[in-house]
């Protein structure tokens, strides 16, 4: 994937072919944020929703409606509508994950940004939910609201499971599912809904859409351990650090030797890391080849994504949401 | 008001008027709480929602549709949204009360306990709004998706003055109605539209819950310096200890020569209060008959939520409305 080669970057390629209707959603978004009375609001929300965030999942909903036909403009309410849900969901995560970093010593000035990211992500939760009354449809109101609680639902229970050596890969799925692939499938599935889409169509947009979120996040994970090769680089080993049970350490924990296991009881379930582990950690999982194992997991996923939207009519959109699962794999290929 | 005299406490008298609807809402409460994939939610939430909350909010939705003629089951689940929606919002406050509590040095399990205050609140949230999704009105979906963002939006505004020595009576109205009476106001409105009330009973019952909402809060914020006499007591302070600028110290602060203005700005705006500070600041409350003057506020929004049901049938539950805004006051009289 080239940044400058606006060919090879589906994403990119998406938000053009909807350019229109993408401003349209950035300028609902921030007419939407503002508040007439807690100035504070769009203060805290500026960084997140300004500074060009990718909109992939407006991009989905605004895509799903158009390729089944859709030529009103309630469209662009609910792809806004995702996108506040995506943000608050992001607020309320930096809560919860600075206080990690912070080895539960935080700054005032960080508990005094953990109010307002908590507060903020209410009030973006609830503009969300006006934007989807405001579009009518109780039904796109049933999916959304649905999406939502299986989103904390996952977060809730990653949160339960931190550090839990019990945590198998069904677990790993489902949490992934609720964290992350529930709004992606409820972005694509809600385009459908409201363009009167049939069944079968509208279950393949839904498909597409949970494939595509868990690849993408799978592929997150792989990358926190250097991708399939798990090479040391820039960024690599938070997880570990943090001592997050993702699918790499999954996978090698459930090939694991005895003295493996202790390793990984020290590390993650104690928490007792020091000089050399994250190298220890990424040669245990290059001998069970689970990096190997992870990817072809993302490889699969994306295939999955991308047999469902054969199910949706030909075209140039039905092509460029091919070549974005083809993308979000591009990284670890 | 005495809790063994049925005859003296409406709230109670409501709650039998409408026992088996407010069992029921119990019981569904308890259904939709449950998780079945993240056994920490109800754990996190048994607390609030078992131990016989007194579900003032969802009495006001049930009676406030009953009073209007409505003998369907829907009124249920709205009353038990409305009781998620305050849970969830209890659950965000104690992130952010007992964040300022800890003076910024929170201990670890304190904010795990943050995390999951969080995250249970957003489910909760989530199953509110699946919940009236559920009753199928578009415009009780309005009504309380608007509530929700006002929520928000006035504990936002309550952040962003905390300590603010500019805070003025309008300012505080305005935090009030979002925190507080935005969520009484909606629990009544939404049973009115509901039974299918005209337009005038239906603002008759959002003003009779915005007003209560109001006159409840403002009675909270003086009983916090010992009701309208400032007699130190068990419970006295916490506001005071916790710098809030509450109506007694706007209503002071507005009245307060030099000498006074400085030790509200050494105290509240500042932080730094020692021994007897406490018993100072009732001093110059007093002086200014400020806790007089907020008493006589609060009778007066009950005096407003008593003359707006006047709008509604005459019976028994109308007299038990009127009595609920006598008794809110009746602990300042």
């Amino acid at each position: 994937m080239s940044l400058d080669n606006p060919e090879a970057n589906p994403q990119q390629r998406l938000s053009d072919h909807l350019a229109e209707e993408i401003a349209a959603v950035d300028a609902l978004i921030r007419e939407r944020m503002a508040s007439e009375h807690a100035p504070r609001i769009p203060e805290v929300t500026a960084h997140l929703v300004d500074a060009g965030g990718k909109r992939l999942r407006p991009l989905l909903t605004l895509a799903s409606a158009r390729i089944c036909g859709y030529d009103g403009v309630h469209h662009v309410d609910l792809a806004a509508t995702v996108e506040f849900i995506h943000t608050a969901t992001l607020l309320h995560d930096d809560v919860v994950d600075s206080s990690e970093r912070r080895r539960g010593r935080p700054s005032a000035n960080l508990l005094w940004d953990n109010k307002s990211s908590v507060l903020v992500g209410d009030y973006l939760f609830a503009r969300a939910f006006q934007l989807m009354v405001g579009a009518g449809s109780l039904r796109v109101l049933d999916i959304l609201s649905d999406a939502a609680a299986t989103i904390a639902e996952g977060e809730v229970l990653q949160l339960s499971m931190a550090r839990n050596m019990a945590t198998d890969e069904a677990t790993y799925l489902r949490i992934v599912r609720g964290k992350t692939a529930a709004l992606f499938a409820a972005a694509c599935e809600v385009g459908g809904v409201l363009a009167g889409a049939d069944d079968a169509r509208v279950r393949a947009l839904r498909r597409y859409g949970d494939a595509l979120g868990v690849s993408f996040q799978i592929v997150d994970d792989l990358l926190d351990y250097g991708g399939a090769t798990g090479e040391i680089g820039k960024n690599v080993g938070d997880d570990f650090r943090e001592r997050k049970l993702t699918l790499p350490v999954i996978k090698a924990l459930a090939a694991a030797d005895a003295h493996e296991r202790a390793f990984w009881t020290r590390t993650i379930e104690r928490g007792e890391q020091g000089a050399g582990d994250l190298e220890e950690a990424l040669a245990i999982l290059r001998r069970h080849d689970a990096l190997e194992a992870v990817r072809s997991d993302a490889l699969g996923w994306a295939e999955t994504a991308r047999m469902a939207i054969l199910e949706l009519p030909e075209g140039p959109l039905r092509a460029m949401l091919h070549d974005l699962a083809v993308q979000v794999v591009s990284r670890v290929r």
